[in-house]
């Protein structure tokens, strides 16, 4: 077999095994004639939303749920954590819900970093379908800022105002200008905080490394503070970055949708 | 490259990476010429069965194990924990054995579940030797209500009398039929888990999340009770969880060996 | 699609999982057009070496690190982790500076194993950097007694003499000799463990399994004693455990570079 082919074969494979998905018009489709009423839909990431209208409630204390929660929105995804709590924390601004766990399982497949699973509460199911479906649209643009090839990703992601889902899975202050910055492998998350800190004056709310997050191979650093600051820190932390992840693989860009920061 | 071939190589790439695993028959003459007197088989999922005659009493205290077994049985697996400990569950019904330790790695080769290590305790050589020999056997069995693609997978179990591995791993009430239900990625978990409480009356022995199970991105629901009411119960989830996974990826029936349930 | 074309493609998707990595020397080409002044280089399994000349004192604290430390050094990788400890073992005897951190991301893009996260302390960033190159440049040797085929890894290290990184990521003994083994999946580890032991007359310092291990699929020995016995031992469990590893698999010889031990 040609050296040729060979290599277009890995490209594809690496590309799938990093960012496989289903359109989700397609998908949803399918699943209006499987007719699961859970079924809200699909986005990028194998990220899959639902609701359940009334969770029974033995199962309730199962997962350690509040009981006054009878309806639960679910978003998870194979890969994907950053941009799902980004775009749940726009959702717990738009709707009358609450975050009541956000878990990040080890995986995107293969890769560097991890998947998700957040939950919503909310009293009525409706507020809870709700919930689900801005956070699945937000996806698209909270992936914005991701760059990844076989070698890991960067990620960077900014909020003017951070919100209920940015404190509870980061301990964002509420109401302030958040960002984080993802780098994969780890070592190349060293430097970009490094250069994030030092880029502009901005707080650091936190620092996660592979032993204190799922055991992800990536390191972040999360800050906050006055938002021109924080954009500023992000974009200088990108810059070196994603040069650093194209020494070690192919190119990395572009994003994997439309940066937004 | 055309895109057909492309897809056809990436669905068979998914397809191995996910499955992949070797004739035993074939496996066991390669390694009988070998001449290790440790192999007892190999079966599906990269499963490995070995013994240990007379374990070393200095290893035997590292390894936190009982000094009353000089002889212990090993299955470890590269895909799947739940159809091991199945397996290993009629293993010790079967054989003068006890289950050591069982510990679920975080693996399933870049999918989102689980390997494992399950250690069989004897004080004589041929029981350990047996009980591995069972539980390699059954595993083509516990392996038939799994649905996998390159989404994620769902996986069943259901025993009528549950025994010491699912009491260990999983805390299954002895003697009472038990069921387990995963939904990979955690999200169908979820609804898998609501759907099979509300579809009988069973007891609910527990519930894994990410967080709770080696950081792989699945959610898990343990269940007891009347052995009608359990297969009920699981056979809902199944419906359920088989049409979400199909939502997010490719087909996943068939299952990967004979559903059993 | 024939079925040798798709063997074929297979085995390059699994080796390209396992061991993906890029010529140091055209990485470092590109990397220093882009002038990022904390890169030192790249290595075999997508290694990356980094120095950071001042940190940041907000981040210092944040990561934990000693304060006297004014620059760090980096060494990180998606695959491998023993090696890694083995190299910073060789760059921490070789320069002035000190091991601050060792951590084991489970990664190995999909495969088995660790990567890591390692970082160097010192006063002065001409020693930094240079702890950097020793272990960038000691990989080649360390990854020399590794096996690996699509169903896991065997990886053996051997050092006459362990200083501050094996005695910080593995306990061992400072100045005497010192030998890891490491099955995957976990399995097979058990039995080189058990194999190693009974060789020679060593000292065991530590075991690993899954559940000590960041989740990894490996069983892994860690052994002391007078350096013949060592060295003993390890053969003695490298020929069982490679065995065990191609009845599972494809050929796992020859190993990844050139055998050192």
């Amino acid at each position: 077999m040609e050296d040729k082919v060979m290599e277009k074969v890995m490209e594809e494979v690496m590309k799938k095994l990093g960012k496989e998905t289903e359109a989700p018009a397609a998908a949803a489709k399918k699943i209006s004639s499987a007719g699961i009423t859970e079924f809200v839909g699909t986005a990028i990431g194998d990220t899959l939303g639902l609701v359940i209208a009334n969770i029974d409630h033995t199962l309730h204390s199962f997962m350690k749920l509040d009981p006054k929660y009878k309806s639960i929105g679910i978003v998870g995804a194979r890969t994907g954590a950053g941009p799902h709590v980004m775009a749940a924390d726009e959702a717990v601004k738009a709707t009358n819900t609450e975050i009541i766990s956000i878990e990040l399982p080890r995986d995107t497949k293969g890769g560097a970093g991890h998947g998700c699973l957040i939950l919503f509460g909310a009293e009525d199911v409706s507020d809870a379908r709700r919930a689900v479906e801005v956070c699945l649209k937000e996806l698209d643009r909270t992936f914005g800022d991701v760059y990844a090839n076989g070698a890991g990703h960067i990620e960077l992601q900014y909020t003017a105002r951070a919100s209920y889902a940015c404190n509870k899975a980061f301990g964002a202050p509420i109401g302030k200008a958040f960002g984080l910055i993802v780098g994969a492998p780890a070592a190349i998350g060293v430097i970009t905080a490094d250069t994030a800190i030092k880029a502009a004056n901005v707080d650091i709310v936190g620092y996660a490394s592979p032993s204190t997050t799922s055991y992800s191979n990536e390191a972040i650093l999360f800050i906050s503070g006055d938002s021109g600051a924080v954009r500023q820190s992000i974009l200088a932390a990108k810059d070196v970055g994603v040069k650093l992840l194209e020494v070690l693989g192919n190119e990395a860009a572009p994003s994997v949708t439309t940066p937004y920061i």
